[in-house]
């Protein structure tokens, strides 16, 4: 039976138990980083703070209803670790690698091979609290606007930089879906129409150009007319490898550095210019490289956004790291 | 003195006032579109009718206070006309062609030669009424959300095509500002970072490729390698003589459309891959070319959106013509 402390009978019951505020609000959520090949998963205090993790292989092939199981299974191990019962935990929230509607029906998620399947309805009925479920990068970017670079701001934007380039977008608080559920995707807006073709098929998205699989064939083909670099036409070449160099001085290095800086300042110069939101969060694998990469990053974006707008829009790095996803997901459950 | 219709004590006087409805809300407001040549009034009903309008010219030299006394003019004499009082009226919505906080100082309107006037306050002096401002974009767009052709929806991002590019963004049925209150500016996205200077000093912006003037330049650029076409470098050249030769097949007018019409698919692509608004709007004066415009700004905005998000945005013309911005600003102060 849960505990329900009222204090409408004018009798209150003082003896707060750990993880329920006096009026009776849980004091705690579960935040789930489900990806295609492991699911992360975090006990999460109201105030932020992780107060254990934990995680498993996704096993994507036992389908939806095995993939309900583990989260289950990880969720108990959480909540009993920590001596919790249902009563302490608000829910459970969950970033996706893909669409989801706000009735918690994952509309496609092609890493876990995923259409229409009602996951929201199937973790309910396993773990008899409430599941919220949401698009991961969306998830990491309440995760930033609450906890994180963005922390009591009201609109974020954040773009990950890694080997694809993801976005998502916070307005008035919340995360904004858009009609499709599948807003933010500033990878794949245009940038030139006549550019390389993308993973998803169209002609000159941000991605194109700027992931870290697209910095490292920029570096590739130019490696044969480059005089003198410290980069080679080898398996270790990585966007990690390419920034090193740059923060090093190789001249071929800082090209690609300031190539990716250019293309991610226009498209955040857009989207200052269009939506003017209070942060830009930088996160992902390849912001790790800093302010070799941001710097640019910032000069570009001051000098493609319309004379007045710039200076409303904090550019930041973001500051959540690898628990973004967990961190975002407990506070689809939680204020 | 105003007449309340009260029904809490339990006397309800049923000589409903025309312009009042029973629980005392006014049914009708006025609408003010403030450019820099003239001054558009309207008297609207509740319903988006326009019941009554007049004009003047703005007289830009006399400064605030004599645009002030000029509105004020214009609603007094929509009012009486109309035998109402300001009871019947719930305010006075205006249209400003610049940036406007939400208390309704108007931060700058370059063609009034305004910076940091407190209009709402000085126009509410002298009116009585409640006074609401904002951007001229913003409102026209609030205006297509609610009565044009966007009716119902929930978000809606209106393009104006003329002589400049505007923008306007409904979100969750009211205007985004953004962080800068000058959110929507997508005529100064950039499309190409090496492309023409635009006037607003930045290159590539989406005006500098796609607004009227840009559109006749490209013509007259053309002109001399042409090998048949209508079109003679004359005054007379202008947008409207473009689209009507593009409608009769001329090659070179077909092509100048074309070209504009792929920048704005473009732009609404990334628009739609972004924020994936219910309704892209497309008004202003050169919309009136109609589908010989539209159809190639679609293709190309398919071309050019992430699959499976293109289907859930609507692009339609614009509904409510030179009339968007009384009929917009009149839900400023009317729901």
């Amino acid at each position: 039976m849960s505990l329900v402390l009222s204090d409408t009978d004018g009798v209150v019951d003082r003896r707060q138990p750990e993880g329920l505020t006096l009026a009776g609000h849980p004091q705690h959520a579960v935040g789930i980083d489900l990806g295609g090949g492991s699911i992360k998963g975090a006990l999460v205090a109201a105030d932020g703070r992780i107060e254990a993790q934990d995680r498993c292989p996704t096993d994507v092939e036992s389908g939806e209803h095995g993939v309900a199981d583990r989260i289950a299974a990880l969720f108990e191990s959480l909540r009993d670790g920590h001596g919790l019962s249902n009563d302490h935990i608000a829910g459970v929230g969950i970033g996706v690698p893909g669409v989801a509607t706000s009735e918690g029906d994952v509309i496609i998620a092609p890493n876990l091979h995923w259409r229409h399947v009602p996951f929201k309805r199937i973790l309910e009925e396993r773990i008899r609290l409430r599941v919220e479920i949401d698009n991961d990068a969306s998830v990491a970017a309440i995760g930033e606007a609450r906890l994180g670079a963005g922390r009591g701001c009201e609109s974020l934007f954040l773009i990950t930089l890694g080997t694809g380039i993801g976005g998502g977008l916070v307005l008035g608080g919340g995360i904004h879906h858009g009609a499709s559920f599948a807003a933010g995707e500033i990878g794949h807006v245009c940038m030139d129409p006549d550019g390389p073709v993308c993973g998803c098929g169209k002609k000159g998205c941000l991605e194109a150009f700027t992931s870290g699989p697209a910095m490292v064939r920029y570096v590739r083909r130019r490696l044969p007319e480059a005089v003198s670099t410290s980069l080679s036409n080898t398996e270790s070449l990585s966007p990690e490898t390419i920034c090193t160099a740059a923060k090093n001085g190789d001249s071929l290095a800082c090209e690609a550095v300031a190539r990716v800086a250019r293309y991610l300042g226009i498209a955040i110069a857009n989207i200052i210019n269009v939506i003017s939101p209070d942060v830009i969060a930088i996160g992902g694998g390849i912001s790790a490289a800093g302010r070799v990469l941001l710097d640019p990053i910032d000069a570009a974006a001051r000098e493609y956004t319309l004379e007045g707008m710039f200076d409303h829009t904090r550019i930041l790095p973001a500051k959540l790291g690898n628990d973004a996803g967990v961190l975002g997901a407990s506070r689809l459950v939680l204020k």
